[in-house]
């Protein structure tokens, strides 16, 4: 990959509908994965692994990533809280895990009833049960509260430090910084960016930002200055943000799929293809706000700008 | 001004009031004007002299720039197209005016029934009477459409510079770069204040940024990376896109405070007053959409980082 491209990771099936008031019908997920590939998104993380009790809009994730996998080449994620997650997720034919692990640890207690560094004890059996398998799977860990956190407040830089490194000491493939309340700034994305980096290298791979406070971009930018090429982000800003009603969830994959072809970089994504699938979104799950500014304004004819 | 403190001008009585359906009434202008002061704004785009046929919504700008003179001790601005209109903003009392000029020759002719470079000459001829007169009064030059234009496309960056160089060569006290349409992306923002700042130098002070496309802060940012320390924003994002329905106007006054305060620069303005100030706004002109991330999530206990 060259520094020209970025890689642009849908969440939407998974932040975003985990969110969602509404349980979106496994057909329609499947057609909604389906325009997503259709569109050039070739990184989908498509559900998570967790309890249906608590996630009931995940509860299909198994039939997901198995009916997925049959199209999917590459770039299917899944998010796994522990080992037993994972090895389901391999089971169905995932092609990544993407495991999170709260820098706070109040929120960590809260998300997955373990501490921070117990969870990176997770992270290492998860590495360590993967690597014994024939058919490979990607390890990614996501720090949550990376930015802050609504529980504990602001996090400091040496324990996102200390986590990350842990986790890169426990052997993952990649590292996502993940703003999960939105609470981040640009000017603390780049010194996070470059602490993190400073212990860790490229094992530092992705930003997952919430437009919580409507700086999503300018933090994605921020992170795109220190060298980040991959992004999460959900269409439509599906989702939002638990600590914060009437908030928005994610960065709005069309915005910054806008913001990166129109800056000449290359997401490999057809913006106008992508405003197709946004539109089955409207018409197939119509009970969620729709979010994104490009969406609103429309698709300009003439945007990206020469590489 | 040191690098750490960062002018935000509140352009919504006149940007934002300009576009709006229904017309605010003086009384509730001036007590809105009042508590943006109350909240530490300290430049204010008050209104405009331009035909009141045209935009109804400015008729009472001279009794606004009276009134509001009679408690703002500097920042009071107002648009003006035309001799006319600077003198008759001196004479009311402003501080500043504004003088548009359009960088796309069509936008131009649409905007001032002028091409670009008349409209340059104007500016000169503003420049020329207004250092003729006992009371100061500060002349900036506002580069509409220098980011693109709904009519004629992309705008070469020579152009732009050419017409910031004549609006230089006339003598303005300051030239802001708009992005009237809200096209502009980072990279062209970085771009194109680099040039105009190599042409010429200090007198390039400003960006007008709109939010169309939801690049509004991200742009706001590229402009900071590169030294801008002045910005026009309108509260809630009052006002749209004449070119772009549904779409949003100037970029959210109090997510831009948001943002700098929290990246560590000092605006002067404090967010919870300038909350009020909002409140205010959507209790006495409810016609209008009012947007922003911010007000949605709501203020944070702490979020100022230590400069």
């Amino acid at each position: 990959m060259t520094s020209n491209e970025v890689s642009v990771c849908e969440v939407g099936p998974r932040d975003g509908l985990q969110m969602a008031s509404a349980i979106m019908p496994t057909d329609v997920k499947l057609r909604w994965l389906r325009r997503l590939g259709a569109a050039g998104v070739r990184e989908i993380e498509v559900g998570s692994f967790v309890p249906p009790k608590l996630v009931p809009q995940m509860a299909d994730t198994e039939e997901i990533v198995r009916a997925a996998s049959q199209w999917m080449p590459e770039g299917l994620y899944v998010l796994a809280p522990n080992l037993k997650g994972a090895q389901r997720a391999h089971a169905a034919g995932a092609h990544a895990v993407i495991v999170p692990v709260s820098v706070s640890e109040r929120h960590s207690q809260a998300n997955t009833r373990k501490g921070t560094f117990e969870q990176v004890d997770e992270v290492r059996a998860i590495v360590e049960w993967t690597r014994a398998q024939t058919r490979r799977m990607r390890v990614d860990a996501g720090c949550a509260t990376a930015f802050g956190c609504s529980m504990e407040g602001a996090i400091p830089l040496a324990r996102v430090v200390d986590v990350a490194s842990g986790l890169a000491q426990a052997g993952v493939d990649g590292i996502a910084l993940a703003d999960t309340v939105g609470y981040g700034n640009p000017a603390q994305v780049r010194e996070c960016v470059r602490a993190v980096r400073a212990a860790v290298g490229p094992t530092l791979t992705k930003l997952h930002l919430h437009d919580t406070m409507g700086l999503g971009l300018a933090n994605a930018l921020a992170g795109l200055d220190e060298g980040i090429r991959e992004f999460d982000a959900s269409m439509a800003g599906l989702g939002g943000c638990p600590f914060a009603p009437g908030a928005s969830g994610n960065i709005v994959t069309e915005d910054l799929v806008f913001m990166l072809e129109s800056m000449g970089l290359r997401t490999g994504i057809d913006l106008e293809a992508l405003m197709e699938a946004r539109a089955f979104l409207r018409e197939a799950f119509s009970s969620e706000p729709l979010r994104g500014s490009v969406a609103l304004a429309g698709v300009p004819k003439t945007y990206r700008r020469a590489a």
